[in-house]
């Protein structure tokens, strides 16, 4: 079945303490050489049918309404396992 | 900067009870075609340096010990940028 997956990331200039506290805990752990860390979610979407532009945009209205809040995140959509003769 | 990504979905088998809001909350908003929806987590590390297979195998330990429960969680990781001359 078609995946379509959103990932919704902090912006760069919005301060992501979850990401900060993963960042702080490495070193801790033992683990160096990581300089940054952002944490952000990954939604995967099982859609019924094939995946056509129309779909595309319809979940991009899903990921701008619902998913991500588009003051302090920013959001991708893209098509995990494209099916056979699908356009993307 | 070369960065690696770390994706971390609850298993198949584990109630995901964050997607099925979403996936509830969607036909409320308008939208129909959506038959399941999974909710993850997605880490986007920035490493200091070069990105070898010892360093991947760095990450791997992360994802395991802290940025996932292996217990109810698969995870990823990937390089997303590859820097020119590394090996992927």
């Amino acid at each position: 079945m078609p995946r379509v997956v959103v990932d919704v990331m902090p912006k760069p200039e919005i301060l992501d303490p979850q990401g900060k506290a993963v960042l702080g805990a490495l070193p801790r752990l033992g683990f160096q050489g990581v300089t940054d860390v952002r944490q952000g979610k990954r939604f995967e979407l099982e859609i019924a049918g094939e995946i056509t532009e129309a779909v595309l945009a319809e979940v991009e209205q899903m990921a701008e309404t619902l998913l991500s809040n588009p003051v302090i995140e920013n959001f991708t959509v893209r098509v995990e396992q494209p099916v056979a003769g699908a356009d993307r």
